[in-house]
């Protein structure tokens, strides 16, 4: 059964195809700036590689330029479209519906209340899904939603001190986010070590970051809340913030409550302490070269990491593995540092040598560090791809049953 | 030289009356429902206890009748009013305004810009400090503010991801309060060690709640941020808490920015979780004959006490004090215990029968603890009337120096 796994953008349309259950990654590829005349959609099957630069309307119009891609007679990995058995997407949000799902109406009205909340996903995500849905009915179509792997999450640790109607009625509490990654991480140490009874925090620090907490393969504490702009402050949004002051901003600058927002969820951030850019890399060559706005930047992320991080520790009374996953905690030897000095004493210890030279998975822990520490490139598509086979297993299963 | 330490109400006047700087209190009182016509002024000076029911219009009526009484011929502690050389003030949030300070027209202003930020605290003491300078002007009145003991705190800690014009021109930042009960501990555990240079937690845990990490006596992070609704969740209000849940919140119930945000400041915390109370005794009595929203209440409450903890533990690199304070930090075995539960491996713990029964200042870690915990009864009067002195006699040097 192959399983093709679409990461949507407003523009673009990123996908892997892989065959399930054996987990065999059959192609890849990406179109980009879908809507224009000149969108570029590029494929990548074995060695092959193709690029393909032409007007894409639309996000189904993108689909079936990689089902055309997929399905070449000389190159291609399929013989026909209809070998893909389902698209599976990493959905964000989806309020009241979580887990893995077959999407449909009820389904998009339920992300669709979750708008404001994850405005630059939900929107362009629900937008493709209903486009795919209507003009592409013989795909099925699944959400694999980024909270799923924190339903397990204590309630005390899920909860706002709010009057509970609004929990019940709104749907309002910590969620959490970067499911897909977290649950990566945790199946992967488990298969590592070889037991799936280990303490693991799993920082996944990235354009978005977050930590969560694992016991016995599990969630259960994450410092994303209601809204993925919340916990950790992220490359352009602004992470934990204080509601109060909002009237002061409004006031202020005569901004309404949602362009404060807007401001928060697009200029805050990494970008909005430097000044200058939402990238690690950038910032560390700005703060290399003398400005202290870079360095203040990547020092409150450092400290919003390790705040969570402490969290962590306290939440499962110490950890027995630390997991650095996600574009910065796979490359950045510097905040991997930064984020682990002066730990000896709680037990965690970066050797400076294999930190700065990890590649690939490897440790960084030295010899008197009690906790494993490790980059693990993440494979949130894996997960996704996973997922959609086993929904659609227990489908046909279940199909079967009753027949 | 004698200082009258004031702790406003919006109706009510608590003080009491400090020998400086021998630190000797020489009375203490409150005046209750100022502005009925069945005010209630008690006083105590020594063993002496008076009470008087009769109309107080205003706070400045309020410190003239608590002038009275201080001053009564046969039982007062003072020949004269003037023999009281200034008032002191707990104040709350002065913005751009901190430390301790004379108060005039600009500091209140300062305060006033604060009004949404802290609007339970600033408009009551805007209003009375403006009538006592007015109407007792040969008292000199000094405001000792909350945010002074956490000026120390490092920028990446005090840093929200915002446009950075917004901190600098708005002065949105992690301020933390408490800073009178935190200031208290630090100065009380170093005189206990005699050293300075501990690390040290200190949990005031009260009506509102915030932990603090102190190296060298200096205040290094808090767990309150912009204002005094954040951190920890409260009797009543929110703690942290995700603004870009806001829009869902006002459209589904109708009411402005302003009220949501009034109802997380005055309908949150342990009562909005309990529907039943902000009382942690109440709801302990309600949870122990089965109400599941009090023990989630409480569990919540414990889950952000936990968090916090954790940051101050991995800011400080481990940590030789644990100090509970504050109403429920010195009063409630339940809660100390469920913060410390399993946390042996990180170097913390308590032993069972010392926590049960800690009456004033007691040490309740068990022997295989690497950190000391205790239980530590706060005094923040003390703390004012020590800096209003310092500030006074700093005055009179200066005066002195230039005549």
């Amino acid at each position: 059964m192959n399983i093709l796994v679409a990461n949507l953008g407003s523009t673009s349309f990123k996908y892997r195809l892989y065959r399930m259950p054996e987990a065999v990654e059959l192609a890849r590829g990406s179109i980009e700036r879908i809507g224009s005349a000149e969108s570029r959609s590029m494929v990548s099957i074995g060695e092959y590689r193709n690029e393909v630069v032409a007007g894409v309307p639309d996000h189904a119009a993108a689909v079936r330029q990689c089902l055309t891609q997929l399905t070449d007679t000389d190159h291609g990995c399929l013989a026909k479209a209809d070998e893909v058995a389902a698209i599976g997407f990493k959905a964000v949000h989806g309020g009241r519906i979580s887990g893995v799902q077959r999407i449909d109406e009820a389904l998009l009205e339920s992300m669709a209340e979750m708008n404001d909340v994850a405005p630059a996903h939900n929107p362009p995500y629900i937008a493709a899904m209903r486009q795919l849905s209507r003009q592409l009915p013989e795909i099925p179509l699944v959400a694999a939603f980024e909270t799923g792997f924190h339903q397990t999450i204590p309630r005390a640790n899920a909860t706002y001190a709010i009057p509970q109607d609004w929990d019940r009625d709104l749907n309002i509490r910590r969620f959490g986010f970067h499911g897909a990654s977290h649950r990566y991480i945790a199946q992967r140490v488990a298969e590592k070590f070889t037991r799936n009874d280990l303490r693991i925090i799993s920082c996944h620090l990235g354009g978005s970051s977050s930590l969560t907490a694992i016991r016995n393969g599990q969630s259960v504490a994450t410092s994303m809340g209601a809204s993925p702009q919340s916990g950790i402050l992220q490359n352009n949004r602004v992470g934990d913030f204080d509601p109060f002051v909002l009237p002061l901003i409004i006031r202020h600058t005569g901004l309404t409550l949602e362009q404060v927002l807007e401001t928060l969820a697009s200029g805050g951030g990494l970008l909005g302490i430097s000044g200058k850019s939402g990238d690690v890399r950038d910032l560390e060559e700005a703060a290399a070269a003398g400005s202290s706005e870079s360095q203040l930047a990547l020092d409150t992320f450092v400290a919003d990491i390790r705040k969570y991080l402490g969290w962590m520790l306290v939440e499962l009374g110490g950890t027995d593995v630390i997991v650095f996953t996600g574009g910065i905690g796979e490359n950045s030897a510097a905040v991997r540092w930064a984020v682990c000095r002066d730990l000896a004493e709680l037990g965690i210890a970066l050797d400076e040598t294999k930190n700065r030279d990890a590649v690939g998975e490897a440790f960084i822990d030295n010899d008197q560090s009690h906790t494993k520490v490790l980059v693990m490139p993440t494979n949130e598509e894996i997960v996704v791809a996973s997922q959609v086979f086993a929904v659609l297993k227990e489908n046909y299963t279940k199909n079967g049953d009753t027949n």
